[in-house]
């Protein structure tokens, strides 16, 4: 006997649609169901969630109508509802079941709510399907809200009853598994791993037969657990140079459950990443050192935020990973080498999905890793995420999304058009090459003002609320020591010296203030300015300004570029990226001239959006595929191929640049918390 | 610029075909290719490779079309052929090109040969495509020669030139190999492993962007090599119980390059299959240590066949393995307990296409193993590839094909229906629970002839070729002694002490024949019959003759079990498959009853058909879809379910059994070779 024709229907009582059509309407009832509004009549006796699969209402199951999972609870309503001619009443879906009464003694089951694999249907009712019980339901995202992710997981739950094995018919426990699931679920096709393969055995047994089954994609079976599991999650990784940081997220609620953060270890290699790449060609062991080290410490992060959600590592199945192109490379064991020197090829631009044991991850067998695509040799996987995030695509504004980092990826576009390149900023904005420049962590500057009158400074730690000036400063340090000035102070130190008049337009501090303060000091032909006199103290030379001159000048002749080529002369919008994007001071930002024209009313920061990007696509399967597909649309601009960067890039270097957007610098003056309100203008004026 | 359509086409004027449609025929030439008769009129100067290509002439060809693999050399006939209506001659095909000249000189080019990419169409010309040019060639069975099998592995090379990497276009390395393919060879919708991608950098860089890619299935890339490559290699593994086989073919020539055997080294976990599986239910870590121990003998043979053949393992990308159930669990690391009581579930009985690296085989990342599927719970892929060779389905005539082991699998049918089941026959063919049983080893007896007058023994060993009464005898042994006697030997003993009278019908020794042969002897209240008087002695006791009619019983009961399911009472021809099919005397079979009636000169060993079964999964891809495909439909009879089995071998116990074989004897009577021959006669009529 063929034994792929003996599947059998069993649970098709539960769970499967009856056919309506067979039935005078007198013995069928309506039912209508909110907030869909999809509604038709079936014969007396049918269960609400074969009516609701019949009508296509999204409605969650993972047990199949065995009331074993209760995401199938509904609510039926009270009432005459005039405008569709029915009066409903919870009644007329009888008693409730004895099941359910456990339920609701066990508290899963809501009182006046019903499991619609339970309730049948015995006369006219409205149901109202709760956000809970819906399948494809919006996640809403607390911080920085732009676009509700809908829930859609790459990874589905499926409960079933596996027939026991025959000696007559001697199918394996993976074909009476698939018949099941195909009975059950109508899941045709499935492969599984080896891996996955292995732990059936066990689990069939386990379970007494029966077993819930972990689904990718409705094509690949990722775990197999014995009885009934209803939870399964997933996290998001963010490779950055500098820090990797980790989300953990429920995949049924989309949640994030606990999140983690720690320095890349790759930066006892070298700081930036072209250092990295340098070491890697330069130590035959070096990329093989640097991808173990990156692996290692996402591995510790996902051993932390399990941990720290309390939850079985074995439900942890699928991992989004965003990063540079460097990072990417390096995460993948693939040589970063090409990326260092023109033409930067990129081993790979497509987005890969792969076993999370490849990438040397310590989760379960099945568990899959789906890394982005990358866009071009300098515009990586993270800016893919940050594009996912932003989705720029879906307003008639033009935005222009910058995320700065080592180099400055820029994203400019619209529903019609979509540009990107990386500007070469170096890593000044990240405080490296500055004299006294630090990463942004306790003990930097990150705010800085300077009196006009007295020339004299105060300043803001990172993690601090309290000024230098204020009384509260010292308590809160606690011993901490200022031991130097992040990105985000040195662009506020620069543009607090050029509002007091202590740095001309062309960027050269003016050595005749020498005489009115004497924080202002000759080091050599030029001047420095004595920011904070400690150990270490910290100055801003002429070199720090050079270096943050340089490197705002490559970000906006970038965005000057782009605009250029889509043919715009202002954009409509401007979104930061990143951490130094979201600790940035726009109106500095602007007084500087880091970015072009906008109406600072439209500045914003976009927060950790590469961190969201890969969010989006570990709780959103259909994300995957627009993304990929944008980046394959995505006009690649590249900025040392065009002759017109550097023109571009030599005119942006002055202070405030001569742009359409120095005359508006009297409206983002005054500055409200700034003591230079008065004089700013007759800065601008003179 | 959306980089998937810069699909650019070069090598087009080499490889890809000519339209024809759009020249009158005067400036058209005709070509016809032999062997397959294609013919078509092509414009004058389209390369003959091209126009095979149009005509769908089957001529292989790595390098597509750049002279450098050459594969695709035809030679061109000269004569007047009147049926087609042309002169054909060489010089319709021009010059010899340098790049020919060249091969002719280097011995790659046959004089008179062309190669069909370098040659061109200048006037008619009649192409015969010899055999090695072909692409799918039948591969030459030299031994036992039942089936030709068509070369069409899974794994075809392909050359091709990837674009270098451009600043303009930041397409990765994957993606411009990708359109390479496509642009030179048709091939869509490629994936990889991350292993595999690994490689991809330095190949293209090390080969100057030239590159030759494995190509699996036309779907997957599982290896890349710099430069011009044109040899793949794969492995048939067959894992016995006893031993394990490891063949390596050239997967481009179908050639078995070298083969090695060894010991199954989980013997040491337990002799038979189910002291294997109780090791694996007693021993926490018992499974995982028979995974390891077979695993890595696999491993130690692939590279012992490797070393043999001087080839570098790189190129090893494609292993094909059998096995019965047992070894088939142990192999993937999945439980046998399931198997070792009924219901005897496999946990998958499908197919599995793995990566070679999952089973711990250290070859190439992109190497990749197919399991050939599984029967039922005692009937393995083993046995699936004991069908695949033999191809009882292709015949009118019925087959009983039997693979004597542990167990006794058997296969009946034909090219309407297919039945198959395990007889549980225990290990005593195999030399087990026999008094001084062995396994087929020197030392061990396997022949033996009884003179019926004298009823003195002679014998030969295994691998000798003296008789023990000739005179090179002592010579061959060298110091070799008799150790024992192996399953052939034990059926030809007991045959012949059934001819000489010794044995009765019903099993038991005639202990009044102890007065005319002090062989004959008493032990306790049976008798034994003394073969060989030494250190150890050889004797046949009541016992051991007890255990071949138990298992000789359940293999005849098995087959006509089968045979009456099938509605048939004798089959057309009985192949024994496996070492002890292809050491035992059919006739001394037929004596004893172990296979049912048939025409003597229809029953043949068919060697060791699992492993030929498996070198034609590796040559052959569509043999897997086929072999798949019979397995679903192949009938399956479970023996411990059948009440009529247990009837069946009660009947079959005596020798011979009453049945219509039984009247043959005198037809397979006398033995040639036996000093028996006049008297068989005699004992048959007694």
């Amino acid at each position: 006997m063929n034994r792929r024709k003996r599947v059998r229907r069993v649970a098709a009582d539960a769970a499967g649609p009856r056919k309506a059509d067979t039935m005078p309407d007198a013995k069928k009832a309506l039912i209508l169901f909110s907030p869909s509004g999809k509604r038709g009549r079936f014969p007396v006796g049918t269960p609400v969630l074969a009516a609701a699969r019949e009508l296509g209402v999204d409605i969650d199951s993972i047990c199949g109508g065995r009331a074993r999972c209760g995401r199938c609870q509904v609510e039926p309503l009270e009432g005459t509802f005039a405008r569709e001619g029915m009066v409903s009443s919870p009644a007329h879906l009888g008693e409730l079941t004895e099941v359910e009464q456990q339920c609701v003694r066990s508290g899963q089951l809501m009182a006046g709510n019903r499991l619609s694999c339970q309730a049948r249907l015995l006369g006219d009712v409205r149901i109202d399907v709760p956000p809970g019980s819906q399948l494809h339901r919006q996640v809403v995202r607390k911080e920085y809200e732009v676009h509700p992710v809908e829930l859609d997981p790459v990874i589905r739950l499926y409960f079933t009853q596996v027939a026991e094995p025959d000696l007559q018919f001697p199918d394996g426990d993976l074909q009476r598994l698939l018949q099941a699931l195909e009975r059950d679920w109508g899941l045709t096709g499935l492969e599984l791993g080896l891996g996955v393969l292995k732990s059936l055995q066990a689990a069939l047994r386990q379970g007494n037969w029966q077993v819930t089954v972990a689904v990718r994609d409705e094509r690949r079976i990722v775990a197999i657990w014995p009885g009934f599991e209803d939870h399964v999650y997933g996290a998001a990784v963010d490779v950055g140079s500098t820090t990797i940081a980790v989300h953990l997220c429920d995949l049924s609620s989309g949640e994030v459950l606990a999140s983690a953060g720690a320095m890349n270890p790759q930066i006892r290699y070298g700081e930036d990443l072209m250092s990295r790449v340098s070491y890697a060609m330069l130590n035959r062991e070096g990329a093989g050192q640097m991808t173990s080290a990156v692996r290692s410490a996402i591995n510790d992060l996902l051993v932390s935020v399990i941990a720290q959600a309390g939850i079985d590592s074995g439900h942890v199945l699928e991992l989004t990973l965003v990063g540079n192109p460097v990072m990417h490379h390096l995460l993948l064991g693939l040589d970063p080498a090409p990326l260092g020197s023109a033409p930067f090829a990129l081993a790979t631009d497509q987005a890969l999905e792969i076993g999370a044991v490849e990438l040397g991850m310590q989760l379960a067998a099945g568990a899959r890793a789906y890394i982005l695509p990358c866009i071009a040799g300098h515009v990586g996987a993270d800016t893919a995420a940050v594009m996912l995030a932003e989705k720029p695509w879906e307003l008639d504004e033009i935005s222009l999304i910058i995320d700065v980092g080592t180099n400055a990826e820029i994203v400019l576009g619209n529903r019609q058009r979509l540009l990107a390149a990386s500007s070469p900023t170096g890593p000044a904005f990240e405080g490296a090459q500055i004299s006294a420049g630090q990463r942004a962590a306790p003990g930097a500057i990150e705010r800085v003002r300077i009196d006009p009158q007295t020339l004299e400074p105060r300043f803001r730690l990172v993690g601090g609320s309290c000024w230098s000036d204020e009384p509260g400063f010292a308590e809160e340090m606690q011993g901490q020591t200022v031991t130097g000035i992040c990105g985000s102070g040195i662009i506020e130190a620069i543009a607090s010296m050029y509002l007091a008049g202590i740095v001309r337009a062309d960027g050269v501090i003016d050595g005749a203030l020498a005489q009115r303060n004497p924080r202002i000091t000759a080091t050599g032909r030029t001047f420095s300015y004595l920011l904070h006199d400690g150990e270490p103290a910290v100055r801003i030379t002429q070199t720090d300004i050079r270096a943050i001159q340089l490197a705002k000048a490559a970000l906006y002749a970038g965005a000057q570029l782009l605009m250029e080529r889509l043919g715009v002369d202002k954009v409509d919008r401007i979104r930061l990226a990143g951490a130094f994007g979201s600790r940035i001071d726009v109106r500095y930002a602007m007084v500087l001239g880091l970015i072009p024209d906008c109406d600072l009313a439209k500045v914003s920061s976009a927060n950790n959006a590469a961190g969201t990007g890969a969010r989006i696509a570990l709780l959103n399967r259909a994300s995957r595929k627009e993304i990929e597909q944008r980046v394959l649309e995505v006009e690649k601009v590249e900025t040392a191929a065009e002759k017109k960067f550097q023109d571009y890039f030599v005119a942006a270097m002055g202070i405030p640049h001569a742009s359409h957007a120095f005359p508006r610098l009297s409206e983002i003056m005054p500055l409200p918390d700034s003591p230079a309100d008065g004089s700013s203008k007759g800065h601008k004026r003179r």
